[in-house]
């Protein structure tokens, strides 16, 4: 199957003006006069990855008065919103690579991708504000404002012990699902799609948004390194307690995982807790569970759309989320 | 003076609004759930500075149809798109202090004051949208593009030596006149001025923005050490070379500050060719000609405009920029 059979597959009928999205954001890197500015902007917009954030954006766009020139800007701002913030996680979180891929701040250092997220922000707003919707600007500036704190909320609990479920949940929504939910509802904005539709919209990015990490999570455990890009159990290793983790330890009174944070060979504690939680089928049967809820209830959040082939490409989208391998 | 009546000295008639803007500025920090951010906010946002950007933006709105509610909201965000720019500048830079203060990322850290810089920057957008006038998103926009390539630029010039003095005007465009000018092009929009006096207002608020910067920089060598809060000299001393040391050089060609940037010894070197500059009054005369030209153009670009109370305090403010001590 080639790329575009592929996205053609998977996104229906928003397919076809991707590309248009995919030559904005591109638009970007060619823009400043600085070449080293133009050299990191390639470098960190170049991944093709499969776009569903802006693909569901336009969807949503569709179910509106569909009109493209306000559709592509904004489906670009969503995902430059979406690599300006892992460029500013990326410093934050010191990592070095992505995906299997050196970061922006493995390549060019700390500072410079600082200015770098900042350049790319910059292009992200005025992207939506060619939409002529102020009101969409402001969603923007709150998922911003979400995810920065949300940041800073998993930055300062790092190594720190904790089965809390609804910590983990909160921390999730504000790394991932804000902006799916606003991917989501500012296609029906921008479109003036009906009231109902934009409502629906967002409840169904953010119950999607919420299924997707969660499988991330799963898959940090699950998953093929070299699909991932990323060794087995990264997230524990670096400090992240994640679902797994949690039911792991909601499992096991004793606590392993808060002595592998806390004592003494740190690094070789953790691997051995990363083993016995792999180790554990029903952890993972568990943990999808949860993912398949989520899942539902975005299904539930756009149940009372009129059917159209949109519809059913989002419905069909969320299978696909709860099902990816990498 | 009390500093309110400092404040209408200075601004006149936009003076007694300034409180509002305040309110909102002072109004973000304590909206955020988590107490590490609301307590980094009130640090950030904590300083009661002269408020010239916003100021201008408040004289500039009284050019049109004055709407307080929507002139504030534009003041405000250039308020807080400047610090958000300072607090990534200090980041990159690693400066511990700015005029006398801890910065950010000398109280937080580093990663922390990433994601501040963020949450502000988005909260400029999320006042700058409250305005309705898109057209203003996208000026900002650009603002914060132009402001980080410049950054950029000045990091990758460190330590660099150069006599190339329209690299400098360039650079201080980028650094400091671009947000003067939309601050002062910014209100005449929001309140609907008419073409003439947007336009005008821009050019006094580019090249008073030149002019404030030379000022600054005049003021690093010449200025009292415990009012600016710095060192004598503290730009060339971390590798910024500015207009002062530019004029030093072009008057000897045997270019010791090459040798101080490229030789050994470099902090004692650099002292040395300090005091060698500080020992030059010409250099200061020509520097402060420089200023005076862009202080001129500053007042002509205003020159149409008809007369009014606002119009006279605009020029009041160019002599307050030029003859400014601290």
């Amino acid at each position: 199957m080639t790329r575009n059979e592929e996205l053609e597959n998977l996104y229906g009928p928003a397919a076809k003006d991707l590309p248009a999205v995919t030559e904005l954001i591109q638009s970007v890197a060619s823009q400043p006069e600085l070449e080293f500015l133009r050299q990191m902007l390639s470098a960190a917009l170049a991944g093709s990855g499969k776009l569903l954030r802006p693909a569901i954006s336009l969807l949503s766009a569709r179910l509106g008065e569909y009109n493209l020139s306000l559709a592509a800007p904004l489906a670009a701002s969503v995902e430059l919103l979406h690599t300006a913030t892992l460029v500013h996680d990326d410093v934050i979180d010191q990592a070095d690579q992505r995906r299997g891929e050196p970061t922006p701040n493995a390549l060019f250092g700390n500072s410079a991708s600082v200015m770098l997220g900042d350049y790319m922000f910059a292009n992200a707003a005025d992207f939506i504000a060619q939409t002529d919707k102020p009101i969409v600007v402001r969603k923007f500036a709150k998922t911003i404002m979400e995810m920065a704190q949300g940041e800073l909320v998993q930055d300062s609990h790092v190594f720190e012990y904790s089965d809390d479920i609804n910590r983990y949940l909160n921390q999730i929504r504000g790394k991932t699902a804000v902006l799916f939910a606003t991917a989501a509802e500012g296609g029906a904005i921008v479109c003036d799609a009906d009231r109902d539709t934009i409502s629906a919209m967002r409840g169904y990015g953010m119950n999607l948004g919420m299924a997707f990490q969660v499988v991330d999570d799963i898959l940090d455990f699950t998953g093929d390194a070299s699909l991932m890009g990323k060794p087995i159990g990264s997230d524990l290793m670096s400090g992240n307690i994640t679902l797994p983790a949690i039911l792991y330890m909601q499992k096991n009174p004793s606590n392993p995982i808060q002595h592998a944070f806390e004592g003494v060979r740190r690094t070789s504690n953790i691997k051995k807790a990363i083993k016995e939680i792999l180790a554990d089928d029903s952890i993972f049967w568990e943990a999808k569970n949860i993912a398949r809820e989520m899942c539902d209830e975005a299904r539930e959040s756009i149940d009372d759309l009129p059917d159209s082939t949109e519809k059913k490409v989002l419905l069909n989208l969320v299978e696909y989320t709860f099902s990816r391998e990498h």
